[in-house]
């Protein structure tokens, strides 16, 4: 390949341009992923796959040769980033970024089915497919915001996560020793309480686990009242950084002076 | 009609003034809307239906006939507003606003049983009946809040919902492959999958369905906590953009200093 | 009563003084209000019934004695209050004030059955003792806090209660014709569907009711989804009005300056 | 022990240094923690205890031999400590600490058995054995985080629990009322009807208890809207304190002007 052409496939691929072509290319992956993603999820459904489950195979195949296409292309055209241009081993921090890892789990579930052989194994291969929904996040602005939010939050995040399994443990310990011998089958163990602890400090109460006994009743409540104040915490963190975020957002669009029309974006 | 009598017309159906004539036909219209929402939803009652049946279709009429005069005089004495007045199409796009749509579906259900012979569509455009309540957006404030909720942080739920759906799709699809072989039955496929993804990631948890293998267990022990904290961002931004629209509301109604009474409202 | 015992009885009933007396009082008067409020609870309980049931009736007279006496006491000792001193009718407006008619429901229940022979109302007014609950709003700071808030924000609750209205209708409507063909028994009719929305819509989710249809699982998701954070707003109106509030209260009892010590409080 | 030795077990024990010996002691003790913790969990699971039970004794007897050492230092050591060291009772107050109250509830139920025999009162005592889970609060930023929240919200949540109980009194009394005749088992008393306040007010909804009748849904719904308003006033007070408690961290971590290098720390 010329220098040129090489260059034009970098903007296309890395969407550095903004004209037709690139546009017509993002539209045209978007919509392939989007198109697989219905795909992997209505192939589940019986009815739909015995009328229409001649066409996954070659749409499959079709899909892959794109995506295989696009991925090698990355790597190709990766030399040409200023960031990964003079390091030594550029290609290969290039290719553990993590946008790359999904764009290898998305086709993968293809060929590794030529190497390996033992069917359990395939058969979570092919979940891997799922991972293409991923690839959107290059192209979706909302995925991203959820992207900074997690790393934006991580630590806090971290923080209340240890403790909400502390709180798990100990709840669920409790109620354990409080059930356990009215109810050996659905306490038979703190791992298995465990699952009770989950769906009653989330608030969910699926209703096939709960105390029957007075001291379980008991701890349920006052786990109930306390936990659930205590697992609201990564949630109210979530909803607050994304709204921050989002208002940065807006704000970086949006950085002039109303006055004077000078750039005024120092965040 | 005269001049007069039209402009008259337009007044009090528009509520331009604050007459004695125009608030008793307000307070009409509302208490009209309010006994057809009634009517709507105590007719459902079979006891109910037994023993004041035949009231319904003579209200039924008398209400169409009201709200008939009602839609064609607005569409008459659209032209006095001045949004309609100097356009070519004026009348046309009057006809398409939002709350000319709702007083339409609110009489087109006694309407197109006499040109629909299909009983199917029938029944399905009798629930169009149930538009009427929307009829009361013009008349009440809080209806209007919303509406200007959801419109001012419209751009924040799309993202919010988009990424709602991403987070739904990938929890149920996980779980369909955990709990397919163990519960054939309920997690019958990824689509099927995702009515235990809603009824867990809003925390509703019927008790319909729910894992009961290990993997399943851990999958949903997971999207629970993370899912949740995800699906609490647009019940964030809905409750502090309501908030928000109060305070804004309160202020732009009482916007004169206490000292000096003049006009401070710079918001 | 000379005038100097009125003056006594109006500081230690209404606690204007800080002695020991009326201290001792008002200890007196929560204690009994506390076990009134468990003898209520715990009565209930066959149990405790059948060992102290002998117990309840003498303590019942004693209670209602002394919570006569100090209705009577406080109506007595009214016209020494500024606020109702000078009106022609002080006495009837205070005996109409919200604490003196939860006085009055709290002895009401031993009265009324030798005048009502009526069984079933009987039954009904015994259900007032509970009211002496709120007897202890007079002493409770917390109850007071809880009380302003809902004063300070009644507007908006209102408004966001009728917003909650709206959607319960709507979505009640709506599942109701999705799924009355299904389930004739569970929904009847719109008002027993709405025993769906409300268990939905605060995501409570027991488990009696639910969907089954695929149109009625769509319309759940939708409901869920988007009524669930219109069903936050008064949520958050409570949560940050509460915050609020104990805010304001801390601030007025510490309301000087640190560096000046003069009063600074002007909110 | 020489003065020096006292000093140098004083620095390792207390982490008033950061050597590598002091590091390497406290990893040891978290690691030690974290094996116990997951010991305690996973030897209820039988599979676990049937396979590798034989190891657990021999853990439980080198723990605790650990444990005590750790102990029995920290009080020798404890008269080094500057807080500790001019009172009388210095030892005694620094024994009655809550987190040397901790460390002796972590090695009390292995000796206990020995001086009691009562086998009841030996399963409860061998509860305690998860108390080892709080040992790690002495490393672990998270929790002392939450353990401040806790502390510095404690009047705000006091009182917001208090409303919470009031609130369940007053809604499992009526629910009790009009429920207990058609479900006389589930709703037997007004102490069980609160089982389903809190499972309700929680909103976590197991299904196990609801009203069927229709003043009991009436109840239910409103107790729904409202109470749950009230139960999610301590949600959002942990939530915020939470948040402010990491901020606060930050700050204090961070407090030097980033141009200067100044200390700017004021809060």
């Amino acid at each position: 390949m010329t220098n040129k052409a090489l260059q034009r496939t970098y903007e296309i691929l890395e969407g550095t341009t903004n004209d037709k072509v690139t546009k017509a290319f993002q539209f045209f992956i978007i919509a392939l992923i989007t198109v697989n993603v219905i795909v992997v999820i209505i192939e589940t459904e019986e009815s739909v796959l015995d009328e229409y489950g001649y066409l996954f195979t070659p749409f499959e195949i079709f899909s892959v040769v794109i995506f295989t296409a696009e991925y090698i292309g990355r790597i190709i055209v990766c030399k040409l980033n200023p960031k990964y241009q003079n390091s030594k081993f550029g290609v290969l921090r290039f290719v553990f970024t993590p946008m790359m890892l999904v764009d290898l789990a998305a086709i993968l579930p293809f060929f590794l089915p030529f190497v390996v052989t033992d069917t359990r194994f395939i058969r979570i291969i092919r979940l891997l497919r799922l991972f293409r929904l991923f690839k959107l996040a290059r192209y979706s602005d909302p995925m991203q915001t959820l992207g900074q939010v997690f790393k934006s939050k991580a630590g806090d995040l971290a923080v209340a996560f240890f403790i909400l399994f502390i709180v798990l443990i100990f709840a669920s310990s409790l109620m354990y020793h409080a059930e356990h011998e009215a109810q050996p089958a659905v306490f038979s163990s703190i791992p298995a309480s465990m699952w009770w602890g989950i769906v009653t400090l989330t608030t969910i109460g699926y209703g096939d686990v709960y105390p029957i006994t007075i001291p379980g009743k008991l701890i349920a409540a006052g786990v109930a009242v306390i936990g659930i104040a205590v697992y609201a915490i990564p949630t109210g963190i979530m909803a607050s950084a994304f709204t921050e975020e989002l208002r940065k957002k807006k704000a970086s669009t949006n950085n002039t002076c109303p006055h004077c029309g000078k750039d005024i974006s120092h965040d």
